[in-house]
């Protein structure tokens, strides 16, 4: 049976629950946000006693389906004050699937300064005092777990940024490799470090595992799914081959790659971290330039990253990081930016949020454009060390730009905006102004439909018509892919392949014994949506904060192109 | 013939023109109020082009009335996003009302990095470019520009935290003993150094000087209402004779004494920091135990306070900068206090913000409580030279916590709670609550009283009963004390004295030749609130910014005192 397991930090105690009826169909995003909206005070401090963290698997984690092991983090943020949700992948979804967790919500905070571990197993949830790793890095973490509790056990862990409770602070999830998957965005590793919880570790043997109501028919609908995401030539072809990396000739193509914190949007040097240049250099090298952030990938578009004398840098090494400090803060050197990206994630950073706030402190004069050294060091000996420096620096674009008076800032609701300049890629900008979660590509990825042709039909990049809807359509399917615990790509194949979504359902019925349609799609997403805005006006947001900053009135080069959408424009998108 | 002057930063250029009827009954805080949300988009970058900073005297600045020197500022604020009125004393106010400049209103950003200072006369004004002061405190400014255009010359200058558009900058003005007043509050100083203007330097030589429609009215109107301010116990005798500081004691006996970052509210070494040790002081050395802020003042609640040998440390040295040093981040020493008074002046930032945000940084651990020398090193060495530490410290106690994570932050739309614990002390909470500037106790001072009975009859402080009409009426009679150039204090005889009220509105009456009634006031007052929080909402503020931070809810000793008002309780206040 499934239960929702909870840890209540103010007198250190635990306990389990049955899964209430209006939360049963629900998993993943569609859970954590259901879980905060009703839980969370929307006015309450992020960082204090009212508000909770609550991971949950997706509705498929810990089947056999392929590519259903991304795992959500909820939690009021305290980089926007909006609710937050932020997925990865890792181990840590099929683990809570096997242990039938279907939710974990850890609330209060812990009186003292003493620093707890949590561990999670069949018998529920333990908590102890951790000194031994207070002050150390991720890496650190997981290889002292291991040592601990075994190889095999799962890991959640917070690096130093999250125990300084800085608003970039990401949580890691470890992967199969031992490595380490993020869940970068809102700052959630904060929420993580104000209840003092340094780890969780997850230990999933002898668990019950995950039962399937109708064990052939899930089989079927998995194999058909699987095909599906295979013949996709984004899913099947191209992400496998280049990884993400392969948008920075794409997005540098179509003049929508941000430069020099967002003033330009094409970088000259952009061969040196495109996706080909990526994949020759760790082939060169001995990396793996294929590999699954979870167990069950089939797309594998995620790489090993190793140095000239082929030792282990960085995987995971995601466009958006690449294009962030490659492109935008103008280091074009992959070597450099995969220490920096290693370096972030053991200091458990949100890679997208640090390279944008180095960005904007180069405008300001803080280090130089190009400056990669700069950025190593300072990531280290500034960020990882909590100086005055590096807690602006840790605090997120938005901070450090008012922290140094810059106007040029690229954030919405005080969340950065990653790799793709919403002048040039109109719909992704629809998606940075409206999502529910601050500027987050991953809401609604509308580059792939404006710049590829992928996942909606045909939308061109550089106009407003259809802009409004495509996001809107994306965002509510990104719903449902974000509860199964699906990854984005997946989102391709959904949308361009007719037999995807109803191997989808298939399998939700297989696995749970249900009779839904695919209108249940379109039901969840809105719900969730709608359930995620309501605690944002709760919490004091207005569609006035539904926008991108006013910089993009400038226009950008080759296009010139302005963003140009009116408040009324951008506000049709809640017209549902 | 009054005239509104425009300069344009963008192409360095001025121009003059008449008032429009809409702007002609208005002055100080409700002229910058009306030209701000006429004029200034609501969702534009406060540090950007499209804000304006706009400069006004008040209705009867520039006569012979008592106390109506004080000097409005206006423009949308970067530490808040609100709109914002501050307003100060000095001689700046009564110079542009015998100039006839109603107000000045500057625009734009200049291209490049030069710096530039105004030049205000009977002939406009005109910019020139400024090298030699950029980089300067205020107190050097002053001095120099003495030298320069001679020693009658008007001050407007921002210190070195403005030209890093530090968000708790404020603009100073020179007062008649060539020493700094200080438009304190959000930050417009930072707004100024946007638009990369040092000092505005103001010359009324062959002035045309302010025509009075009936000169003998005005004259035994202004008689009236002087002995009205003379009569009335706080503003004839209690205020001159300790200053602001008089408070420390009162609210310290209250409960109400913000004490180690609001965690207490009563400080055991109050009467190190009490007004009584205040003027005991100064007699002793030689200081001034009576100032006035503005010529023209008979209130005379200011000060010179002198070091042990007799030498000048500071004036103008309040309450709340008192208390929020000696008692908040517990500096129990006069002369620390004084001294950081000084240099707060000289940088120019906000004395309140700035006291505020190193109790942040106290509880954070930046520095000990009470490390009054510690202060004095950050104030030169950090913020002084904007070192990161400075920047943080220079941002505003709201973003230090945001900084550290740290959930006891007393802000209000990001603004510093001042002095009075709003928890005992409930009427000041709801001005902090629903003051259209952020948490700003000049906004509603219902202090007054609470505490101590004047300015509208009894309310108990600590019972929720008929603190939200307290306020509501408090900030309408504001608005009118703010618009005419009076100081908050004559709040309290226009509330007492049956005289003082008729007496200003024959004032007006005889200066302008017109026929309002005392209905004006509350229509004044009516209208200008509206039009500030028609402002905010197109900047996307609503009711659920119209909170006290989440820690109020921790009961205050001596009373267990907690804030206990409901939202519908609060939102009560913009029922009119």
């Amino acid at each position: 049976m499934d239960k929702i397991v909870r840890v209540n930090m103010s007198d250190l105690s635990s306990s389990t629950e049955g899964v209430p009826p209006e939360w049963a169909g629900l998993g993943g995003r569609a859970l954590t946000s259901a879980v905060v909206a009703k839980e969370v005070i929307p006015s309450c401090h992020p960082l204090g006693k009212n508000n909770k963290l609550v991971f949950a698997p997706g509705l498929l984690s810990g089947t056999t389906a392929a590519n259903t092991g991304r795992f959500s983090v909820g939690a009021k943020s305290p980089l926007t004050g909006t609710i937050k949700e932020s997925n990865a992948g890792g181990t840590a979804a099929q683990m809570f699937a096997r242990l039938g967790i279907k939710a974990l919500i850890i609330e209060g905070l812990p009186k003292g300064d003493a620093w707890y571990g949590l561990y999670v197993s069949k018998d529920g949830v333990s908590i102890a005092e951790e000194t031994e790793l207070i002050g150390k890095g991720n890496f650190a973490v997981v290889a002292s777990l291991e040592q601990r509790f075994g190889k095999k056990t799962g890991v959640l862990t917070i690096g130093t940024a999250g125990e300084m409770r800085m608003l970039s602070a990401n949580i890691s999830v470890k992967d199969s490799d031992s490595k380490l998957r993020s869940h970068g965005r809102g700052g959630l590793g904060a929420v993580m470090g104000s209840k003092k919880i340094k780890f969780i570790a997850i230990d999933d043997s002898d668990a019950s595992g995950v039962r399937l109501a109708d064990p052939e028919k899930f089989k079927e609908a998995a194999r058909t799914f699987a095909k599906a995401l295979i013949s996709h030539h984004a899913t099947g072809e191209g992400l496998p081959t280049y990884g993400t990396a392969e948008m920075v000739n794409i997005v540098n193509a179509a003049g929508g790659l941000p430069t020099r914190n967002f003033t330009y949007g094409q970088f000259e040097g952009h061969e040196k971290i495109s996706g080909e240049t990526l994949r020759e250099t760790i082939i060169e090298r001995g990396g793996k330039p294929k590999h699954g952030c979870q167990a069950g990938c089939i797309i594998q578009c995620s790489q090993v990253y190793n140095d000239k004398d082929g030792n282990y840098v960085t995987s995971g090494f995601e466009y958006e990081t690449i294009e962030t400090l490659g492109a935008n803060a103008c280091i074009g050197d992959l070597d450099q930016i995969a220490q920096a990206d290693y370096i972030m994630d053991d200091i458990g950073v949100d890679s997208i949020e640090t390279a944008v706030a180095f960005g904007v402190a180069m405008e300001a004069g803080v280090l130089a454009f190009g400056d990669g050294p700069g950025v190593l060091k300072m990531l280290r000996d500034e960020i990882g060390a909590g100086t005055p420096l590096g807690r602006i620096l840790g605090s997120g674009a938005g901070n450090v730009g008012k922290l140094y008076g810059i106007t040029r800032v690229p954030v919405v609701k005080n969340q950065a905006i990653p790799a793709y300049d919403p002048r040039s890629i109109k719909g992704i900008g629809i998606t940075y102004a409206t999502s529910t979660m601050g500027a987050d590509h991953t809401a609604g990825y509308a580059v792939g439909t404006n710049l590829m042709g992928v996942g909606g039909g045909v939308v061109d990049p550089l106009k407003k018509d259809g802009q409004v809807e495509l996001s809107r359509h994306l965002q509510i399917i990104t719903v449902m892919l974000d509860s199964i615990g699906l990854c984005l790509f997946v989102g391709f194949p959904c949308a361009d392949i007719p037999t995807c979504v109803p191997a989808l359902i298939d399998m939700l019925n297989a696995r749970f014994g249900l009779e839904l349609t695919p209108d249940w799609i379109g039901g969840l997403g809105v719900n969730t949506l709608k359930t995620e805005r309501a605690f944002n006006t709760a919490a004091g947001f207005t569609n006035h904060h539904d926008r991108l900053p006013e910089f993009f009135e400038e226009p950008l080069l080759p296009h010139n192109a302005v963003w140009d959408f009116t408040g009324d424009e951008i506000d049709e998108f809640w017209n549902f």
